[in-house]
């Protein structure tokens, strides 16, 4: 049975209630793609007029933003339509928006994580670490350009986000209030970072709710909950449904975040696109380590964990251990009752039918998805 | 004779011409610390509601922030005022603004050049570094987290400079024009950074021009030529004046750049509070290493360039043989051209004369500065 059958039998929900909008969707990604590839035509060629080199770099953010899911577009959609919004073209345009700040942000964490690829491919830095290595430096030097215009690259994508979102053609109050829900997302994500970093120090004594925490600061905020409200900001919902959603979004990014932990170690590579010895590979502090560091099996985890070097067999041992010390069903349950709860807020009376369908096959989508 | 003694022998300049409006400077300049003082004040207390770390960060960003020249906003200052600008807390905010970009902008470009100090105090990155040195970590791991919280402070000053210019309080069209001048400034500055990173992996065959366009961008554009037009923007100013003062700063600013790479090798290290022998132990890609790069001294003054362990000897034949090589007099002669062509264009038509001589006195003092 698979979590989002457990979240229909456990719940309130019904199975196939509503229609899907999907056209309505279609058509409305269709025109984030646009705003997007106006954008980074317009971007690129802006930056060729200051140097030929930051065409290039436009043109490595462009594809780094391409091929995404589209989960935070979707989302704004979602609560929009389902809150019977009516301009497309500014939900489209916020919605590009928030797919340029997680291109800025995904580029700036790839640098402090030291990354040069994503999803199997060179991402900004990568890119650039390959030219600079067939321009003969050496690797440790090489690496540092690249990581060096990783910074800079981040810092264009994330003032181009805001601006995007500031140039939106839409009332004063409601573009000022999208600003903040931009800026709260960044300072989220910052603070996420940095206990991320001051984690990655010392680990001691963590408890699963600190790296749920820091998650959720660090990517929940920006990819689910400022989302969800924008789309109910640019609606023009009541200041109760703008909060709704953002508890709904709050615990479906959590849910999401935890079956990203899972995926990291048990998803199939073909799926995900990266590798499941990653997470292994490098040590990566998830909710399943924390619960499986207070296990008997661990001893024989973390020797496996953060060596560069593990191997499949490895890999797998270490996957039986998990299993075996009961870690993953625990990040299972811990996703469900995520996910229950925002069932459970999405059920409450003042969020509309429409939209609370919408979000409910979300749910399933997010419990379910296989990368 | 000084460099500024021959401006103004050689330009049509009266010296002492117009009173210096130094009581209103010293105001504003008090009230742009007033600004700097709440804005971080806010910041800290916004930032520990999300985790005591960011709380910190922010202390660190005041600190770099503190105690600087305010070069941005004498510049915004001198401009607004001498168009006869009215309304000084706008005025204040863009200053400060200007102060908080400068911030951000330093702080990466610390994390791309390595630095760990700055006028020979520990930056941002440097603060952090120090706390994972004692917490044990070994000091490649301690640079790289200290480098990786660079990026996130770069990052929230970057997105906050334009949310204070975005906030002030001036009519729509007004603040759209400033958001523009930021965005570009922002935008010339990665060009700048771009361009930089590139000379780094191959400087050869790069003239003058090159490292002076590459200057201009990286930080005259913000430090100068926007400022000053922020400044004739808010006091209302023709588009005419607004495009002349960007000229004056475009030479001003380039002068600046060549003065401060002459400080850098023959500076006096209490002065500058940076030591001067940085730039030779980098191997700092300047004005005067291109001109002596042509000269018969180069191979003797290359040896000692990048070489970290420079004694203080040896940079004294550095200096001389740049001195020899004729690359100190050929630099100061460039500086001063610029500094001409910024004079010539003040005394155009179209800029005021309370205006042109308060940028004259500024002209003088960049050419004059020792630190």
């Amino acid at each position: 049975m698979s979590l989002s059958d457990l979240l229909l039998r456990n719940g309130r929900a019904r199975p196939g209630a509503g229609d899907a909008p999907d056209a309505a969707m279609e058509g409305y990604l269709g025109q984030v793609e646009e705003v997007l590839e106006d954008f980074f035509v317009a971007s690129s060629t802006r930056g060729r007029d200051l140097t030929p080199r930051f065409a290039g770099l436009w043109d490595a953010l462009r594809t780094t933003t391409a091929g995404g899911k589209r989960l935070r577009p979707r989302l704004v959609f979602t609560a929009w339509h389902g809150l019977g919004g009516a301009d497309s073209t500014a939900a489209a345009r916020v919605g590009a928006a928030f797919e340029v700040l997680h291109t800025a942000l995904i580029v700036h964490d790839d640098v402090v994580d030291r990354d040069f690829t994503r999803r199997g491919k060179p991402n900004v830095s990568g890119l650039y670490l390959g030219q600079a290595l067939a321009a003969g430096l050496p690797r440790p030097e090489a690496e540092h350009r690249a990581m060096s215009v990783g910074v800079v690259a981040g810092d264009v994508a994330l003032l181009n986000a805001y601006r995007l979102l500031d140039r939106t053609d839409v009332a004063a109050s409601v573009r000022s209030t999208l600003l903040d829900l931009l800026d709260e997302a960044v300072h989220a994500s910052a603070a996420g970072e940095l206990l991320d970093i001051e984690y990655s120090i010392s680990a001691a004594g963590l408890q699963a709710q600190d790296i749920i925490s820091m998650e959720r600061l660090k990517t929940s905020v920006y990819s689910f909950e400022a989302p969800l409200k924008a789309g109910a900001v640019l609606a023009g919902a009541d200041a109760d449904i703008i909060a709704g959603l953002g508890d709904v979004g709050r615990n479906m990014g959590i849910a999401y975040q935890i079956v990203d932990d899972l995926l990291g170690v048990f998803g199939d590579e073909a799926g995900t696109g990266k590798s499941t010895l990653g997470d292994v590979r490098e040590g990566k502090l998830t909710v399943l380590m924390s619960h499986a560091s207070t296990r008997p099996q661990w001893p024989a985890i973390a020797t496996h964990l953060g060596d560069p070097d593990l191997s499949e067999e490895q890999a797998d041992q270490v996957r039986a251990l998990l299993t075996e010390a009961g870690s993953r069903a625990y990040a299972e349950q811990l996703a469900l009752s995520y996910a229950e709860c925002a069932q459970e807020r999405l059920l409450g009376a003042d969020i509309p039918r429409t939209l609370s369908h919408g979000l409910e096959r979300m749910l399933s989508a997010v419990l379910d998805r296989r990368r």
